[in-house]
């Protein structure tokens, strides 16, 4: 997602705009080494992506591109790049040989103006966008991209669950997922107040629900984990200050908590995290409501590796698969402490 | 204190400008129903100055001027001021007949062009400013006033306990009352992470302190605690977020948190809280830090009335002395819950 919003209107997504899908056989074929991922660590909507791809081991089927949290301001936007500050030699990415993720778009569509967002998935041959639909993504690389799946990898979305699974997402999109940015842009008390008891009393019953099951839908992960997660991963660091999400923080929700330290400890979930670039990035970007750009110290991320004691509700993680060996080395995260 | 500051320079605040003194016999002498004194429930310079006034006992001898917590702004200053919407009628303290507290200053000092702070001690025949120092005043209400002082009023400031008291005070003064706000208008993210790291180091060690003790000096409230304390009662609802002095929260202290809420369950203490005031004049007076003037929501209010077991450490809160009695009807604040 862009994240450049400035709180003079009540925050509205826009629709994704390039939805095409990767499927066997299509336009646009599943195929091994042809696409790259194109995230910011910051950014919790590429996160879910990064998590599903971790987790169906689709890490060398599809190369990930991380961009520099802090975006660059090109024709007064704020704009993805790739920075050497970040690893990218010459400020490009050494596989799509491009600066700002706008490259991509407008190679895509020549004389796209509208927002630039990450996770964007790019055709590396043509270097065109493929899609930026976060929504679709996680969902094709568990249903259409199943030859390349590693061994192991787990169903997060099994048939019988997906209504649920569908309803559940539905709502930690607008309340929680979404939430933290209604909250944190509203131009109004009004719209914030509104945001912010809608995200606590969804905090509230998905606490009563987790206290209950060690994950969203039982005793397995699932689709559903993988969007909640990145916003709580985030919430103490960013969103309960700088987005005024202040009612409580994480860590005192028992349940919440202990779920959030079980995934953070799980492989393929704190191996995807960088609290770096998560502080940097919403602390430097959003002058509108950060006008001095200063990020944020705490809190101490030494807290996420505590013991969460959520394996005594039992639950089998990766249901009848197993965890993903660690990243590719070209994609690990800087230890966390 | 004047909360206008924006993060253009490191927080330096000016010495008291108005430093006389009130004394037995003085050119301004000790008199009951003569001085009123200018507070913001919202300041906690002020608030300790209220909160010596309460446990001497000096309520009827002073009377207490409320300003509204959202300061005006006059001549491109912010300014404290009497309105209507905060139970001053017509806009004008009744007893002063002032609407911003500068007049009073001007009386004082015709052409005065510094800053206006709150607590300001009002001489009402004249409604000439007496003492903005805000240092002093809590001492004298302690020694020079004890003619006024309420039988029962406690000795805050034993003289075998002074040194350790002084010593104490500059410390919490420098890393924890002006700490938070060196971290809050830190001009760089160096002497924001400067003041932050100093505020957290300082409250780990008061912590320590307290863990072994009921109070800062010992099994007695002295004039150390009335100094720390308005810092701990507003950090969750406003430093912690609003100042980005984020490491913690106070409830994360086991121990500052729990004689936070044994003071704040005091007579004398929770009952010179208004935690509305508070919250409304940090974030909307600071447009430089909260340009868009919205009010964060949490924490829950509530939470000070829990139990905190710190009877359990023995100690006699107010020494030989006794409780004040409940504030005069017109100086009482809303309930907390």
């Amino acid at each position: 997602m862009d994240a450049s919003a400035t709180p003079t209107e009540e925050m509205k997504r826009d629709p994704m705009h390039f939805t095409d899908r990767i499927t066997p056989g299509g336009d646009w074929p599943v195929q091994a080494g042809r696409y790259r991922l194109v995230i910011s660590r910051a950014c919790p909507w590429a996160h879910r992506v990064v998590l599903a791809r971790r987790l169906y081991g689709l890490d060398e089927a599809i190369s990930l591109a991380v961009t520099d949290p802090v975006q660059e301001i090109i024709d007064d936007e704020n704009h993805w790049v790739f920075t050497s500050r970040t690893g990218s030699p010459d400020d490009k990415d050494p596989v799509l040989g491009i600066h700002a993720l706008r490259e991509a778009y407008l190679a895509r569509e020549p004389g796209y103006d509208g927002g630039v967002s990450v996770p964007g998935l790019v055709d590396v041959p043509t270097g065109h966008l493929v899609s930026n639909d976060f929504n679709q993504l996680t969902l094709d690389f568990g249903t259409e991209w199943t030859e390349l799946h590693r061994e192991g990898a787990p169903d997060l979305y099994p048939k019988h669950l997906r209504d649920e699974i569908d309803a559940l997402n539905e709502e930690i999109y607008n309340d929680v997922n979404n939430g933290v940015y209604k909250a944190g842009f509203a131009p109004t008390q009004a719209s914030y107040d509104r945001a912010v008891h809608a995200l606590f009393a969804r905090l509230d019953r998905l606490e009563d629900r987790l206290t209950r099951q060690r994950f969203l839908l039982g005793p397995t992960i699932t689709e559903a984990d993988l969007r909640l997660w990145p916003t709580l991963v985030r919430f103490d660091a960013v969103y309960h200050g700088h987005f005024k999400c202040n009612i409580r923080k994480l860590i005192e929700y028992p349940a919440l908590w202990a779920y959030a330290r079980d995934l953070f400890q799980q492989p393929g979930f704190g191996d995807t995290v960088n609290l770096n670039h998560i502080r940097e990035h919403y602390y430097a970007v959003h002058t509108g409501i950060n006008p001095t750009r200063i990020v944020a110290a705490g809190p101490d991320p030494a807290q996420w590796l505590t013991p969460h004691h959520r394996e005594e509700l039992g639950g089998r993680p990766f249901g009848e698969g197993t965890p993903p060996e660690p990243p590719p080395l070209p994609d690990r995260v800087p230890p966390v402490v």
